[in-house]
């Protein structure tokens, strides 16, 4: 399709060794994760095939960016991102880059970055080698973006912690409790201050196998069956000082960095699948014929077309520019630790940088996704086809995994107009 | 919830009959088919039970408007239509309002008007009662509106046609094998003129058993799988000539009569969905709260609310509208059989009012859907919760079940420009 | 246009007389407002010509639903928002529907209610005679939907009240200057209490004339410039007490009531500038060909005037229906004075209605006028076709005017999910 | 406003050129052209000030990119575009963006491209001075962007040609009669070939002056006031080969390349417009306060804010990389003069991101406008505040000006699903 190929990278200039990334990813893509295993693995459901996780850990994908002498493949977060939004493409049921790419680089890294060395060595490297999992348990049955809701709790005792609380909405825990490993896991060290509900926050890595968690059956989801959701209860889990994440009471602050990372990479994947999304409609419009013509030549079909393509490709060039942003902010605070503060972008340029693509991303997947079925029709309709599985998966983005959109269109406004505008104070 | 009650039937005045039957119906519904039953069939899969079926038989809703003296219940098509927007209401998958309101209704109602006494006591009044299935099995792998793709034949041979060819994406599959009954099939009688492919078409009634008949295994669809959707092949099946449905090459006419019944009964079902998503909705964001508020009091939330709300009140005046125009339209050209012409609403008025609500109400439906699952987050992806089980069934209408989207915009502007304004001509 | 004609009436059924009031109004129409007149009396300015005025109260269509035996012609709401339709039709700039169907009927009609037989003989008989002008002024620098803000006063002194303070954004303020008539003004009469700073208001009828009535020069506006909108300061005006309109410091209501009239009439009258917008719009796609084919012929053009005309047939059912039910209260609670109160209708189901109709309405008659100059392309950019002209009239409605889109909004939610969820409480 | 300024580069990298460039055009608006002289401007219609075109010139940015040895600056194609943006900022009534901008830049930069020494002497030079204009004439009554209507021929007479036809939609008459210079004008140099109606046209350097130029009086047009659009007739006008532009029977390919630079600015300008509307409506929604409350801290006005905030960061990106891109294509083909050919990106890539940016950005500006006039109500809509002016400026663009929306939209399903799917075709 030289000269109309919708795939083609116009929009961003690539390195030789990003190209050479994205041939090899798609490359693995075509041998391992074929559109048709695809759907197979989410029609039968979770929990995720264990030889993918490890096929992609060889791949060095996994925590991409944390530096080689912690393990890690020290990619560029820009290279992070071209991968997250490679993998989206592959999988555009959004398990893969759920499960494997945005929770685990997103939180790993940063868990990486707030733990020591015994964290690095024991939960850091085996997840990025493929051998266990490494999540995020930070939403409770009292809220999400609302941490005054947050219930949750950690005494000191000794050395030790002890931690007690429910954690709902987490992805992963079939997968985790299978291959072993932690979560990030965030709750009170002391009361929640009326105005600053935020505050008196610790983040903790807790073990999967630590005694007193309680797994919950996963849930039914609506989508990306591939991979389970669920929650855990924590009764008296006790768990070494040695495994608090950062500084007491300002577990917050280093969860929000967690969010960050991890909502870059849901944008770029989130783009991968509409890129997916809009190449295997194209196929079948340029194809089937109704009234004398391909579906492809209609008007109320193709103007719909350029609408998706302009907004993908616009949405590239943001995910691009947000992961050179944080880039630049970890190369000047520290990638593997914290050596110093950012300085070329405030935390306040990248807040809601981040809040436009993890808002807009997931947002345009799922209207391609709804597009292509209308294309399609009846064919579209099948549970058999790629465009509803997309659809199901993004659909878990757009509600709120990694934060809603009205959160997001909050912290834009808050970042752009100022503080004192944020609606619920 | 008196002075806020969001179901008040504020947008038209019922007669005590019309109210009796809402009241009836809600009864029933609660009784028989409460949310958690509807969710558990869908997730159960097809086929529809059949004590469901005998149940709503009992209260006289299917093919309500047929003449009392053919065995139904001599309904004005208004009052089939509120019905409709109750069932919609009562199984927000749709499975019940396709397959035995929408379907039943709309084209047996059809089946009745141009089958002859044979036909009416063989598999109208079975249907009506509850103890059989009829349905419409038009579409063909070459095509759905446009129909210069249709092979399939009948030839006559003496007093008997002889059927060949394709039918697919036909509702209620499986429950017309179990339960026996017929389907509205439409073939070529002659060659498809290249300028009028819709002319040289003849409507039969095919019994489910009749030799030759060879149905497929239902697809694995999207949505509303309580009930099954699939297609069958006939082979050399032998039909009377008293089984032909009006005149030789006349089909396509009488089809889209049965298609504009059904498409009536869609869109009031359709807003009968959105009805119950709301209320449902409105139940979860006056009760959960977060950053100290109930959801409800968000603006990003409630203005949502606000203009879906505003849009279903539109679509209920509008379907009443168009089902009193219909029922105009067989009072003046006879409801049990053909008597006359219709004199007051032109064809061109009645098809671009049809198309109007079958374009809009779905989507509505779809929409609020889609919204509803963002005002809950997490708990709104859920499989279990209504939304997403509505969402999916409605689709099935927007991708094109009765007419896609894209085909009622022709009709609407075919109807008030002028036909020679079609795109594909 | 026979089959086609977009303009035909077949969302409603009329009587006889309903169909001549029509009629009478096209005539008037073609013969003394043709659009070649709109357009320059927009280009020209105001004050509106003094012959239309006249004109208009000849056909009697000024305040139609003020009592036959008050010198009102006694027509229903519904007649009266059929004339509003029309008049939005044949003027749609709005400036004759704005100034002297919405405004004067509908603050004049509620004037006539609440004053007192010395007000309807000086200013109401006059006024629907065509010789006097009645408006509203309520808004304030500080307000317009929020009253806390509001400064104007009236205090006791003896048989009199005196009034100060200013008022801003009134229609019709050089008209009124030249006729001679009145203003509905609401000031304070007490102190505004924190939580209900709607109380403590009451009504006056002022004269224009009136010493210490001090107009400002009208505004610049963007459009509708056939008429004037300006403002007045009020210094020590001296208002005798049977110019007060009802009971002292229940002010608020009546204006609520005076709003609710005036925002039918411009609902239905948004509703005639849409159709005005698509038949002219109609007869330009169809003649106009590009690339060989008439523009009609494009989808995505027609899908366009689809999907306007769709809302439109759906917006006049509305306005049917809101007008019905206001007519119903008056009905029951007296027409031309207050016997007795509504009981069919609830204030909420009325409230949220005429919000609907006037949230909806002027959007979609800017959206209409905005699409089609996007389909005549540069012809449609021009300042002597109509487009321009309307879609400036109908901002005003959209940008404030009788209240903006979000108040609307909110007032549906408060009136369907209950009061306790108004978003600045 | 340190961390919450709007306007911040976050999106991307400036050089340091490029900072000071930017600087001195805001200095220079500030001193020069204010907000308050652009509404005084467009109130007062044209022609533009003269003192205005010298002034710019001095700055060196009208067609920044014509090489120094031509006369020109020198720049960069994405300097210009940086340029593009601040004017559209300085002058959101787009008159100085639309006429010494994109019209001067983009058609001057090509005539300089495809004409010789003469024409460099006689009109490129001066209208970079700031002593004469250059501009582009070649839509006809008969079409725009469909050619096949195309009237006007030329003739060859020994070594000159003769010009006669109709050009009308021509921006800058009044200002190239006043000031002198040039149109690159588009005619017929044989019969249109019915199933190639592009070829044939050859492309001319016609002076404003020439005998036999009649030029009609200005329109009368919605918006941009400030300069001037109106049309001329050629009655054999008599031309010299030596101002012939490129090849005889070629000029289609050159004029797409001409308007392929003019929509590149125009994209650019629109941004800017976009950005002046947001700074403009957040200091007021800032301050106003309603409900006791300032209008930023509501969700229904706060969260349109941050999807066109969004939007707005997406499109100037977007036009960075399609500037880039052109810089690019030029620097491998000539930028005074033809030299080679674009190797990196292909015609396919360049056409469908310009597309993109003109369909898009202009559309951004009048949304973002439209919305300002209802976030500020009764205030917005005075025709003394910048939202109108801005709003009926962008419109120009959005029905047509340099191609209308729809044409955008299919040359991007062409160059990226394939030309044998344009519609018209």
């Amino acid at each position: 399709m030289a000269e109309t190929d919708l795939a083609r990278d116009d929009e961003f200039e690539l390195t030789e060794e990003q190209k050479l990334l994205k041939e090899s990813l798609l490359d693995w893509g075509e041998r391992e994760l074929p559109l048709s295993r695809v759907i197979e693995m989410n029609q039968e459901g979770h929990p995720f095939p264990e030889d993918l996780v490890k096929s992609l850990a060889n791949l060095g994908v996994i925590m991409g960016p944390v530096p080689e002498e912690h393990g890690g493949s020290g990619l560029s977060w820009e290279d992070q991102a071209i991968i997250a939004d490679q993998i989206g493409y592959i999988d555009p049921s959004i398990a893969t880059a759920a499960g494997f790419m945005a929770v685990e680089t997103g939180w790993g890294y940063t868990l990486n970055r707030y733990g020591n060395e015994t964290i690095r060595e024991k939960f850091v490297k085996p997840a990025i080698n493929g051998d266990q999992f490494v999540g995020i348990a930070t939403t409770e049955p009292g809220g999400g973006s609302d941490v005054a809701g947050f219930e949750s709790t950690a005494e000191r005792d000794g050395d030790d912690w002890i931690l007690n609380g429910e954690k709902t909405f987490i992805s992963g825990t079939e997968e985790a409790q299978k291959m072993g490993g932690a979560f990030w896991v965030n709750v009170r060290t002391g009361p929640a201050p009326e105005d600053a509900p935020h505050k008196n926050m610790t983040s903790f890595c807790v073990p999967v196998d630590a005694d007193g968690m309680n797994f919950q059956e996963p849930y039914r989801d609506a989508g990306r069956m591939a991979i389970s959701t669920g929650g855990f209860i924590m009764e008296d889990v006790r768990i070494p000082d040695r495994f608090r994440l950062g500084e007491v009471d300002k577990g917050f602050y280093y969860t929000m960095e967690g969010f960050d990372n991890a909502r870059i990479l849901i944008g770029a994947s989130s783009v991968g699948v509409t890129r997916r999304i809009l190449e295997e409609a194209a196929d079948y419009i340029k194809e089937r014929e109704t009234f004398g013509n391909p579906l492809a030549k209609y008007e109320g079909i193709q103007f719909e077309f350029s609408d998706l393509y302009t907004r993908m490709k616009a949405l590239r060039l943001m995910y691009q520019q947000v992961a050179r942003m944080q880039e630049k902010r970890y190369e000047e605070a520290g990638k593997g630790e914290r050596t110093g503060s950012p300085k070329t972008y405030s935390a306040t340029d990248v807040a809601r940088w981040i809040s436009m693509i993890k808002w807009k991303a997931p947002h345009l997947a799922k209207e391609a996704a709804d597009k292509a079925m209308h294309w399609l029709g009846a064919a579209g309709y099948a549970d058999d086809y790629v465009f509803e599985t997309a659809w199901k998966g993004v659909m878990s983005y757009c509600v709120g995994a990694e934060g809603g959109a009205n959160i997001q269109k909050i912290v834009i406004a808050r970042e752009t107009l100022g503080p004192e505008y944020v609606p619920y104070k």
